[in-house]
């Protein structure tokens, strides 16, 4: 299942390795050769490209992540993997796009709590790869890919979990208010959602409130018990998905109302991960990578989040569905500044491996690539191209600076795809709000995209889709 | 006509004398105690609150506006006096909303080379109010004031000007290519603006393509020319409003196009001023202030720029034609971080008068407040309120987080405007892209707003507007 004919690791191996050659000749004591850094993924739900101070808002304060950013390597054509919760996931977690997992859909696009699908036992996530090199792995925060026994973080590479099985607004209990009305003054108890610890359930429903610090403390904990051990820790926060909650000391505290509030408290959860980090001296160690599973819920009004200058929201194909935040930070390693080369959270897995020295496996395609030319600053960008898929379907494509949408359609609700023929295209860095349709003046360029997308499909095979299966009533997640 | 009961200045001569002290006590050599710090201030024209990388925008490069930022204090509610550019600049210059001046109008919104009217001799600018304390004071860049000599930088206190009358889209020539054709691939024959040097046109047609370079260089030689003595520098560029031109180092070097490149060259631009003042060891005895004179001109396409998460652009009273990226410097003494409270052009003067030392007027109402509580941090922040006016109406106003919108219109066209009783109202902090009305909650505010109104319009006297008087003929800008 692994290559053994490439040599991943070459460029975090060296770089350790010469690391240890000059501490031998300054007489500095050299770090062990062998030990491999630690991975920190920390992982936003529906937080939007404009929604953080270094981002341009107006209002919410981000102190920690500003402070991360200018410390570290701020992106700003970054890209989840999915514009919804669970392909993203699978996308992020495989290296792979979801299509290639069975992990998306166009008629059900998120796993429900009466779904019995999840991420199959086959694919490789970034805990089993980091696995193989002796990693810790902890898993905090919300899954979603997969809530029966056999899907959970446990059974896919992580020692631990603390989280929920999906999303913050499912189980809701009869009785509560319907719709979005339910998002105005939210209750805990308007949801039955669990909160597991492994595989079992500790609390039901889950203490919203304060779930943002219970799954802050798990991380500091975690952080602190393994100085000693490489470690991986995917800490996808519940927040600020709606419904939105804080604690009683970021509750009301912000101006940009319960939305700010939630963000501001993620904001405090970040900055106390880096805290403990340089408290352990482990900063030097650690690659710490934050950015979020999707754009802003622009349905949710001022529930929901902003996508800055980007074309609409969550849900969509448009760039403020699927472009995000994303911040790169490794004191020493890691040159702070802007990167402006495409990335996305596919590329973390490939990022891992070379980091680690895992090898990567060779019986799949991967759509990733490592990062570490960015970080270090010292290569060409990887990465050239990007597909927009919604659901199995591919929407859009992007190589280079330019996009081409073949179909778009309003994120949410009930109105029809639009097929585009020939495509309508932009150019996304001279005109990031996708505002002005080039596809007369670049015949070129729509052909170049044809051609990139039909060699995509090619490598695409079909799966079972995961999100289709479902029960008649919902399964209660294990046990 | 100056006031001579309250004591202007206090703060920033209280902060020279402690600083006097503080050396004696330490052998340092002390500052010498009557000289007031200089004042530099930098306008950009057309630059929208989405612009700058330190505010989002993920292709234009501002590495110097970014270190300013990170160096000083960035402002997130920071308001142009009107959304175009005659009356922006009424307002900035006289500390007075321009309906004061007559410097606004429906009809005729900014000057035209066929204009007769100016800023009355009446005004007192910020450059006369600090002459009066000695300033040595210079003009560069875009005036748009008038151009008759009796309007010139010249009459109202600038010891000397270089730079452009008007817009650079003025005195298009007979034969050039119309409407926004002209800006698609702009050549410098196609207007015939001139370059005026004090009173003496010294190029016509002015060679944009070096502007931004030839200004910069005037600044620089002026700081250099006067470290021994205060000086106000306003030093106000002419792009990136189209046509959009760039000198050869530029042109084609921003993902953004046209309007990156010029963007860019201005960044760098304000890079060589501030390296100008760490040179020379001014930077510690000058207040920098960066901002832009209305926001993007969103028909100008991707001439145009973005208001980022804001709504609409130049010309319109929603946030995008108003709100501006600013940013205050001045290592030693103004504490770096964000600053979130409501701030305005209208504030440089008394905030100028306050730093000099210089007494405001008495005989007139004055619309501006200083600032040094915001830039020393140790004060309430000094504006609460803000009035939106359109030509001589009152579009909108707010009070601390609530605008209220009594006339809404698209920014340009032959739209007719539509009112709005009871007016429509947004919480900016919390819906700061003004999507979700919230009059039919807050009648309370509604009434406080429609009160503050009424106040602020029986200030308002009548004058002769200056707008609205033009030639048959264009007259020359003098000689």
């Amino acid at each position: 299942m692994f290559n053994s004919t490439r040599t991943p690791g070459l460029r975090g191996g060296m770089a350790v390795l010469a690391g240890a050659l000059a501490g031998g000749l300054t007489g500095l004591p050299a770090p062990a050769v062998e030990r491999p850094p630690n991975l920190v993924i920390i992982f936003a739900d529906d937080l939007g490209y404009g929604d953080l101070g270094c981002y341009g808002h107006p209002t919410i304060r981000t102190p920690n992540l500003d402070r991360m950013a200018a410390e570290g390597l701020r992106f700003t054509q970054f890209y989840a993997a999915a514009s919804v919760c669970t392909p993203s996931r699978a996308g992020l977690m495989t290296g792979r796009y979801p299509v290639r997992s069975g992990m998306c859909s166009g008629k059900r696009r998120v796993l429900f709590p009466n779904s019995t699908g999840g991420l199959p036992a086959s694919e490789i996530t970034i805990a089993e790869l980091l696995k193989t090199r002796g990693y810790v792995t902890q898993c905090i925060g919300k899954w979603h890919l997969g809530h029966l026994p056999q899907y959970q973080p446990t059974r896919n590479g992580f020692d631990h979990f603390l989280g929920l099985p999906y999303s913050n607004d499912m189980d809701r209990v009869p009785g509560a208010p319907r719709g979005r009305k339910a998002f105005l003054d939210p209750r805990i108890e308007y949801w039955n959602v669990p909160l597991i610890q492994d595989e079992k359930v500790i609390q039901r429903p889950a203490d919203q409130n304060h779930l943002t610090r219970r799954y802050t403390r798990e991380a500091v904990r975690f952080i602190r018990a393994h100085q000693d051990r490489p470690f991986f820790l995917y800490f996808a926060h519940t927040f600020p998905h709606v419904p939105l909650f804080a604690s009683e000391q970021f509750h009301g505290r912000s101006r940009r109302g319960l939305f700010g509030d939630a963000v501001e408290e993620l904001d405090w959860s970040v900055g106390r991960v880096l805290d403990t980090l340089r408290e352990t001296g482990l900063d030097r160690r650690t690659l710490v990578f934050f950015t979020s599973d999707n754009g802003p819920w622009l349905i949710q009004g001022v529930q929901g989040g902003s996508a800055g200058l980007l074309r609409e929201g969550k849900g969509s194909t448009w760039e403020g569905g699927m472009r995000e935040p994303a911040i790169a930070w490794w004191p020493g390693r890691v040159r702070p500044g802007v990167c402006r080369a495409l990335a996305a959270t596919l590329d973390f897995l490939p990022t891992a491996a070379e980091l680690a020295g895992a090898e990567l496996p060779t019986d799949r395609v991967l759509d990733g690539v490592s990062l570490l030319p960015l970080l270090d600053g010292d290569g060409p960008p990887p990465r050239d191209s990007f597909i927009y898929y919604r659901g199995t379907e591919i929407y859009a494509a992007r190589k280079g600076r330019y996009k081409a949408h073949f179909i778009t359609r309003p994120a949410y609700g009930r109105s029809k795809p639009v097929r585009h023929d020939p495509p309508v295209l932009y150019d996304l860095e001279r005109d990031p709000s996708e505002q002005y349709n080039v596809a007369a003046q670049h015949p070129d360029v729509i052909a170049e995209i044809r051609a990139l997308v039909a060699r995509h499909r090619a490598t695409v095979k079909p799966v079972v889709n995961q999100l289709e299966r479902t029960a008649k009533s919902a399964p209660r997640p294990a046990p």
